[in-house]
C-alpha cells in the first residue's frame, strides 16, 4: 500500500560509483544546530527581504539595495550600513552591524526604523538622518510599533506602558505581581502570539489582562545561582484552577483605560481580538472552558458593553477559533472569518452584523493562511493544502466569484509576503530537493524574477536516498504520508538498525515537501552513519482536517500508536530492516508517542529515546491538555489510558528518557513520577537531565545530546 | 606488601567439590535490605536485650525472662505479653504486638516502660497493673524521658514541651518558625545526637536552641502532590552565614527558662553539654567556626554566666570534641575528659578546675567510648581500637593505676552494655567468621555465659572467599587494610572484571573485623555473579589516629585517591584481576571518591556508579565541609582542586551518577551541576534519579538500585 512519491539524492545515487570517494562525511558538528560547523551548511539566504510600498527591500552585507517590480527589476541602493551607522553615532546611539532589525513601516516615507537596545530609530533615507527617536524604559520587552501614531507599546514586567517619538513615556496599567498585561495569554494555544492590539487608526490600544494569582505554581529550579533556588512559574494543570483574562482598551487621548464587560463565567478564553476599521467596536472570539462552544462577539469601545453574538460554533469534541476575523478591504460591512466547521480549515464571508454570505473556499484540503489583499479588494491572497497536504501553496480568491487561482506554481512548501499594493509578492520556498528559493512574483503578469535559488548546501557529502510515500492507517482507508531514510552506501542486500522518528501530536506535521522532506539534522547524520530512518504522521496530526485529527480526542496517544505500528509493519515488510535492532525517539508529544510505543508494544523496539514526554496528561496545562483530553474528573478513563506510569511495568526495550531541568512544557514531574513508577514497577528505564534546559534542548549542548541519543542508539542497536 | 589476615568461607572452597551442587546461589532479594526474602538471612538476634539494674532482661515472643547473673543466670519469666495486652487494654491504650520499645528505666522498681504512640506507660510487673501514664501531645517527637523527674521532655514542630505523670503538659519554648528548640542542633557533625539534657536530679532541662532564620533554604521539591510543591529546608553552604545556637535552661521548678550567656560571636559552636552532678553548673565545649580552637567551659545555671574556662585545644588544621566531659563515680571534683591531642583520642582526668591530674589512656590507638563505671568508681570501662584497628574491644581502667585489662576476648567488633553496678555486662560481637555472638559476662570473674550464638545465615548458598590484609599506602609506609572477595566458584586461571567498593571519607571504615569482615550485601552478590570486589581504607578514614585522617585537610579526594591507586596496583598484581574490565562504586564521600578516581585516573576504570557525590565542597554544608576544607574563601585552591566540575571534560569511563530526588546531604545541586559541566565539556556521564529519595536510597527501591548498578557493571565489565 505504499506509493514512491519523490526520491532526493539520485545524484547522489550516481556518485557512489567510482567518484564518491570525493565526498564527505558528515560529523554531528556538520547537522546539528549548535554544532561549530551546522552555519557552514545552511541554505544560502537573504535576511530582511520585505517590502516598502510596492518596492521589494533587499538588505546586502553593507547596503540595503530597492528592486522596483514595477521598473523591470531596477536595483538602486537606498542606504549603506556606514551611512546609518554615522547617523548613528553622531546621536550617541551606538551602532549595527546588519540590517536584520531593520524595517520599512512607512509606504509612502522614505523612511526606516531601526530596533536599538534601548530605542526605536526612525532614519529618513532621502534626508539622511535621524528625524525622530523612541526611547524606552529599561527591560522594555513585546514591543509593539504602531505606525498610525509611531508610538511602540511595551511591557516591564507585568505592566503595561507605552512611548511616543514626543517624548511621551506613560505606564498603562498598575497590576501587582501575578497579574500580567500586556502580554500572550492562554499559553499560546488559540492562535493568541501577543498582548496588545493597536487600533486601526492608532487611537486606542487593546490589551490582554491575565490574573494568574490564584493558579498553583510549579517549582522550577535554578542550580546556578550561589545555592540553588526556586523560580515558580504558574502552571495550571489539567482540571485545576485557571487563570481569568479580560481585555482592556487604552484611550490614547484622554489616557483612560476600560475594561470589555464580559460578566461570567471567568472561566474562559478570549481569543482572536480584531478591531472594527471605524475604531468603535473590538471584535474577539469567546470559547468556553470545555473548548466545545465558541462565540463571536462585538462589544462597545465606548461603553465596554458587549453588543452582539455575531458567529457561534460547537462541537462534541471541540472547537478551535484560531484566526481574527478580517474586514475586507473597502468595505467595512463585511468581514472574512474562518472555520473548520465542514471539517477543513475554509474562508466564510460574514455581514457586519453575522449573517453568512457565503462560504469563499471549499475542499477537502485547508486554508492556513490569510495574506492579505489585491489593490481593489476584489481578491483575497490565502496559502492552502490544496495542492498536496504536504505543500503549502498561494492562491488568489475572488470574492465575488469565488474563483480561485494558484499563484505559486513550484512545488513545495512557500511562505509568500505581499506587497502593499498586492500587486507583487516576495515567495520563499523549500521542496524536498531545493534548499531554498526567494522569487519576486508579479502575481497580474504571473511572472516571477528569481532573487536566489540557494545551491545544494550538502554537495560536497555524502547522502542518504530519502524516500517519500504513504501507507494506510489502522483504519485501512486512510492515506498517512511517510519519509524513509536510506542509509548512505545503501546496500538492498544488508540488514540495517533502523529509528522511527516521531511526534504524532496535534499541529503539526513531520513529513512534508521541504528540504529533504523536512527531516532534521540528526536523523541526516544517523542515516551516515548506517541507519535507515522513519517517519509517518500518524492521524491526530496536522494539515489533514478535522476528523483526522480528531480521532484522536479524549484518548491521546493510542490511535497515535496504532498508526505508528503500520509504520512499523511497513518497515518490516522491507527486506533491509532489521525487525530486531528497530529503535523509536520523539520529543514532546513526540516523547508520549515514543513511551507509548514503548510501552504498549514492548516486544517491537529494542531502544528509545524519549524526549520531554507527556507521561499523565493530568500534570499538563488546562488549554492544550483540556482540549483534547477534557478534565481528568470528566474523563478518568481516559487519563488513565494514557497514563504511561500505569503502564511502567510494561518496560521491556531499553527507555532512556531526556528531559531539560527547567522544563515549563512538560514539566519535569511527568519523567520523575514516571521513573518513580518504573522503580515501582521494578522496571528500568534510563534517564538524562540537560541542566539549566527549557522544553528543547538548544544551542551548542544540542550536539551534545544529539550525541547522546546517538550513542544510546549505538550502544543497543549496532 | 600484603599480608593475608583471615580467610572467610573456607568450609565453602571444600564444598567447590562434588557437594558444590547442593549450595544455592543468591538472588539480588537474599542480599539487599528491602528485598523480598532478604529478612530470611539475618543472623539470629535478640531484640530487646537490656539491664535491669543487674539483671538482665531477655525478651522471648511473648514473654519477658529475666537471668540472673548473680544466682547462677537463673532465668524467671517477670511479665507476659498478654499481661501487659491485659492492662493495656483495661486502660483503653490499644495493644503492642512485641517487646521492642519496652525498657526498665528503675534499678529497683518492678516496673517497666511501654512506649504507645502517643503515651509513656509504667507498668508494675510485680503489682501486675499500670501504675502511672505520661501523655504526650500530637505530633510528638524527639522525647527524652528522666526516671528522676519521670517527666518527658519533647518537641512539636519547632518548640520544646514537656509531660509528667500528674498530666501536667507544659510549653517551654514559644519560638516562630525558623527556631528549633530541644533538637540536635549543628547538623550531628559534632557528636550531638539530641536537643535535651534532664539535669541529674531532673530539677532543670538544658536544650538546645537553634535560630535558622538567617540560613539559606535549598529548595527540595516533592513531585507526589497534586503539582509538584517545594518543600524548603535550611542548609548553609560552606562559607555562608550559618545558624546561631543559644543554650536554654529550663527550672522545672520556677517554670522559667534562663539562656546561657556566651557572648559573642554568635557563629560558634556549642558541643557535648553535660551537666556537674549538684545541678548547678552547665559545662560544654565551644568551638569557633574556624573549628580549631575548643575550650571547655563552666557555666553557672542560676545566672546562666560564663564561670571559667577549663580546657583549651587548639591545632593548625582541626580539633574535633566529640564527647561530653564525664564526672568521676562519688568523687564530683573530678572528670575525665577525652581527646586526641596526642595523636589518639584518649582519655585524661582533670581535677574541676581543669587542671590536669593525669592522662588515662595511652598509646597508637583509640578510646571509642566510654560505657561507665564500676560500683564504686574505681574502674573505667572503655572500648577501644588497642587490639586492632579492624577491631572493637572491651577494657577496665583503673583510674588510679591507669591498668588497663581487657574485658572482651574474642577477636571481632563488640557492643557491651553494662549493668548496674557495673558488674556485669552483655556483649554482642561479630567478626568475619561470626555473625552475631551475644555472651552475658561477670566481668570481675572474667567468665561469660552464651546467651546467642546466629548460625551462619548463609549456610545453604555458595559463598565467596574472603581475605583481609594490608597494602602500603601512597607514602610507602602506612598500612591500610583492604578486603578482597573472590569470585565464587573461583578459578585462579581466569581472568574476572574487578570492582572496587570505596567511601574514603573521614568517621568511617569500610573493611573491619566484622560478619564478612565488613562486606554490603551487594559486594557478596557482585561475588557470586562472577566478580572481584575490593575495598581498601585510605588515610583519612576512621580508627587509625589524628595524623592519618588529617593528611587530607584543605585537600580531600587528592590523597584518598593516590591510596586507592595503591589498591588498584595490589589488584592489578593479581593474575585473576583484568586490569581492562574494572570499575569503582561508592556513596556519598564514596560518590565523590568515586567522581575523583573516574576524573584523576581516567584510564583505570572503565564503569563506575556514584552514589549522592559531593562534587563541589562549596555546595556542602558548613560543619562538615568547613571542618576539612575551611571555606571557600580562605581556601580557594583547594575548593578549584577538589571540585569534580572542573574535572569534567577527563571523564573516559562510563560514569553513572545516581541520586535521591531530595537528597538533603549532598544536595542535588552538587549532581545537576556536574551533568552540566560534563555536558559543557563534552562527555558523557550517565544520570539516574530515584524520586523522592533523601541521601539513600532504602526500602523496597534499594533492591531497584542494586540491579540498577549490577546491570551498569555488567553492561560495560562483563
Amino acid at each position: 500500500m505504499k506509493k514512491l512519491m519523490m526520491v532526493v539524492g539520485v545524484s547522489l545515487l550516481l556518485s557512489t560509483g567510482g567518484v564518491a570517494q570525493e565526498k564527505k562525511i558528515f560529523t554531528i558538528d556538520d547537522l546539528i544546530p549548535g554544532g561549530a560547523t551546522y552555519n557552514e551548511h545552511l541554505p544560502e539566504n537573504i535576511f530582511g527581504l520585505q517590502w516598502w510600498g510596492d518596492i521589494c527591500i533587499k538588505p546586502e552585507i553593507d547596503k540595503i539595495v530597492s528592486v522596483d517590480p514595477t521598473h523591470k527589476m531596477k536595483e538602486t541602493t537606498i542606504v549603506t550600513l556606514e551611512q546609518i551607522n554615522s547617523a548613528l553615532e553622531k546621536n550617541k546611539l551606538g551602532k549595527i552591524y546588519h540590517f536584520y532589525s531593520v524595517t520599512f513601516p512607512f509606504t509612502n516615507k522614505k523612511v526606516l526604523k531601526i530596533e536599538m537596545p534601548k530605542e526605536s530609530v526612525f532614519y529618513d533615507f532621502g534626508l539622511q538622518r535621524i528625524i525622530e527617536i523612541i526611547h524606552l524604559k529599561e527591560k522594555a520587552a513585546n514591543t509593539d510599533f504602531c505606525k498610525e501614531n509611531s508610538s511602540i507599546a511595551y511591557s516591564i514586567d507585568n505592566n503595561l506602558y507605552f512611548a511616543d517619538a514626543n517624548g511621551q513615556n506613560i505606564q498603562i496599567t498598575n497590576e501587582p505581581e501575578g497579574v500580567v498585561c500586556g502580554q500572550s495569554v492562554h499559553r499560546n494555544e488559540f492562535g493568541i502570539t501577543k498582548g496588545t492590539f493597536w487600533s486601526p487608526k492608532g487611537n486606542f490600544l487593546a490589551f490582554y489582562r491575565m490574573d494568574e494569582r490564584m493558579v498553583a505554581d510549579y517549582p522550577f529550579v535554578d542550580i546556578d545561582t550561589r545555592i540553588a533556588t526556586v523560580k515558580p512559574g504558574k502552571y495550571p494543570m489539567a482540571g485545576m484552577t485557571s487563570h481569568e483574562v479580560t481585555i482592556g482598551v487604552y484611550n490614547k487621548t484622554t489616557g483612560k483605560t476600560i475594561y470589555l464587560d464580559a460578566g461570567n463565567p471567568k472561566d474562559r478564553y478570549f481569543t482572536n481580538i480584531s478591531w472594527s476599521p471605524d475604531e468603535k467596536s473590538i471584535y474577539f472570539i469567546e470559547l468556553n472552558r470545555d473548548q466545545n462552544h465558541s462565540q463571536l462577539f462585538r462589544y462597545n469601545v465606548a461603553s465596554g458593553k458587549k453588543e452582539k453574538m455575531l458567529i457561534e460554533e460547537s462541537h462534541p469534541k471541540y472547537v478551535e477559533p484560531q484566526y481574527p476575523i478580517l474586514f475586507l478591504k473597502g468595505d467595512p460591512t463585511k468581514f472574512i472569518y474562518q472555520s473548520q466547521r465542514d471539517g477543513f480549515n475554509h474562508l466564510y464571508l460574514y455581514s457586519i452584523e453575522g449573517k453568512l454570505i457565503k462560504q469563499l473556499t471549499k475542499g477537502k484540503w485547508l486554508v492556513k493562511e490569510i495574506l492579505g489583499f489585491d489593490e481593489k479588494g476584489e481578491n483575497v491572497y490565502i496559502s492552502s493544502t490544496e495542492a498536496s497536504p504536504l505543500e503549502v501553496q498561494i492562491y488568489k480568491v475572488n470574492i465575488k466569484t469565488g474563483k480561485c487561482m494558484r499563484i505559486t506554481q513550484a512545488a513545495g512548501t512557500h511562505a509568500t509576503l505581499l506587497s502593499f499594493s498586492g500587486k507583487y509578492a516576495i515567495d520563499r520556498y523549500s521542496s524536498t530537493n531545493v534548499s531554498r528559493n526567494i522569487d519576486l512574483i508579479d502575481i497580474n503578469k504571473v511572472k516571477s524574477y528569481n532573487i536566489l535559488t540557494a545551491s545544494d548546501p550538502y554537495k560536497e557529502y555524502k547522502m542518504p536516498i530519502i524516500e517519500m510515500g504513504t501507507i494506510k492507517a489502522d483504519d485501512g482507508v486512510t492515506d498517512l504520508y511517510y519519509r524513509l531514510i536510506k542509509p548512505v552506501d545503501f546496500d538492498p542486500s544488508k540488514k540495517y538498525p533502523t529509528v522511527v522518528y516521531v511526534y504524532g501530536g496535534p499541529h503539526a506535521q513531520v513529513v512534508s515537501n521541504t528540504w529533504l522532506g523536512g527531516a532534521r539534522g540528526w536523523e541526516i547524520y544517523m542515516a551516515s552513519r548506517g541507519y535507515v530512518m522513519f517517519s509517518v504522521d500518524n492521524r491526530g496530526s496536522e494539515n489533514r482536517g478535522r476528523e483526522f485529527e480528531q480521532v484522536t480526542f479524549r484518548q491521546l496517544g493510542v490511535i497515535e500508536s496504532k498508526d505508528q505500528m503500520k509504520g512499523v509493519e511497513f518497515l518490516k515488510s522491507l527486506p533491509y530492516v532489521d525487525a530486531n535492532r528497530m529503535g523509536v525517539h520523539g520529543w514532546s508529544f513526540g516523547g508520549f508517542m515514543t513511551t507509548n510505543l514503548m510501552l504498549r508494544y514492548p516486544d517491537v523496539f529494542k531502544a528509545a529515546v524519549a524526549g520531554g514526554p507527556v507521561i499523565d496528561w493530568s500534570y499538563y496545562e488546562v488549554m492544550y491538555g483540556e482540549r483534547y483530553m477534557d478534565t481528568p474528573q470528566t474523563n478518568p478513563e481516559g487519563y488513565k489510558e494514557c497514563n504511561m506510569k500505569l503502564k511502567a511495568g510494561n518496560l521491556k526495550g531499553h527507555l532512556l528518557v531526556v528531559i531539560g531541568g527547567i522544563d515549563p512544557t512538560c514539566v519535569p514531574q511527568h519523567t520523575y513520577s514516571f521513573i518513580k513508577a518504573c522503580i515501582e514497577a521494578n522496571t528500568y528505564p534510563d534517564l538524562f537531565v540537560y541542566p539549566g534546559h527549557q522544553h528543547g534542548v538548544v544551542g551548542k549542548d544540542r550536539v551534545h545530546l544529539s550525541n547522546k541519543m546517538t550513542q544510546y542508539f549505538d550502544q543497543y542497536l549496532k
